[in-house]
């Protein structure tokens, strides 16, 4: 039975709980997240930039990569004290509503 | 009833797919999120670092911004075609494994 | 008669100086380098990619976003008290022993 | 003789004409820009946060993280054809004009 949000944030701040310092400071993670972002630039421009491969970046895996980027935001999340659910609601309420016009949509039949 | 991640990933999709190019190209899609990242690292800088708060800044909604990083991830992982689950599933197995010892546990009573 | 970048460090630093708190601290100077490097971002994906313009957005200039990215590094670089010209020295040197075959050259006549 | 930023900028170009594809395209530039940025996040958070170094990252150089992101900005600025001296000019006069009052200055005797 596949997490919730809300399920996915106690979990991970179950894990975090069992240590000394449970989260890093605000900018701390800040900076995680801007390092994990990175990991993913460097993957994606492997992939389709112009980027060459080394030996061992070729192992690198893009779902890993994304895998922690979602980590840290769910470890800012949890800090901070917020519902990711939330955050995601907000996002689809803005797409439907100041952003629905933005993009071209297909034409209808 | 809360959405899980593979039902956020089909929702995502659904809305996207009205539009005439659904997905931004690989590195345009990465682009954007480092635009979102951007804008989380100003509020937070705001919020403790150093940074002064102009006017309309100060009304920054950081749970906001994490929604638009995290629609960007959602985005990146419809298009690459795997499962945000299974990548949220790699990190837990990874932070019970790997890194289990990486940090300084709290002292048992 | 054009600053080289020890001048430009020291430009800077005479500006700084004027103010109560020079330098924000070193994850608030990295904090706003990533926001600058996502407005980089976001002028980028305007004009290379799917990205599509608003109204003041059109009015962006990437090199401007350039100098802003330019400038955290200098205060970085002057507030770590290094100079930014021996990391581009050290820069150059990498770039012609470690990576001078990383990439195909154009073949000689 | 230290090189100022249009001498950086021709000598980078001549460095990177020698290779069959001399720049990356703009997204990939941007990539790679981002990479590097993540890359100064590591080192910084080890140095001033709370991320705990690793083995080999304990001997990372920050100012040779700083070198490969002062290289990305010249290539960016090489590949576009703008100075990066006239980018470092804008953002001082700017300084002195919109941003003057900003921050708060060191009292007068």
């Amino acid at each position: 039975m596949e997490k919730n949000l809300t399920q996915i944030q106690k979990e991970v701040d179950h894990w975090v709980q069992q240590y000394e310092k449970p989260y890093f400071s605000p900018l701390s993670m800040m900076a995680a997240l801007m390092e994990e972002v990175g990991e993913v630039a460097r993957v994606m421009n492997i992939k389709y930039g112009d980027k060459p491969a080394k030996g061992k970046e070729d192992l690198m895996n893009l779902q890993e990569e994304i895998g922690d980027v979602l980590f840290s935001l769910v470890c800012i999340a949890n800090s901070e004290g917020f519902s990711l659910n939330d955050a995601y609601l907000q996002k689809i309420e803005k797409l439907n509503n100041r952003d629905s016009s933005r993009f071209k949509k297909k034409e209808e039949k």
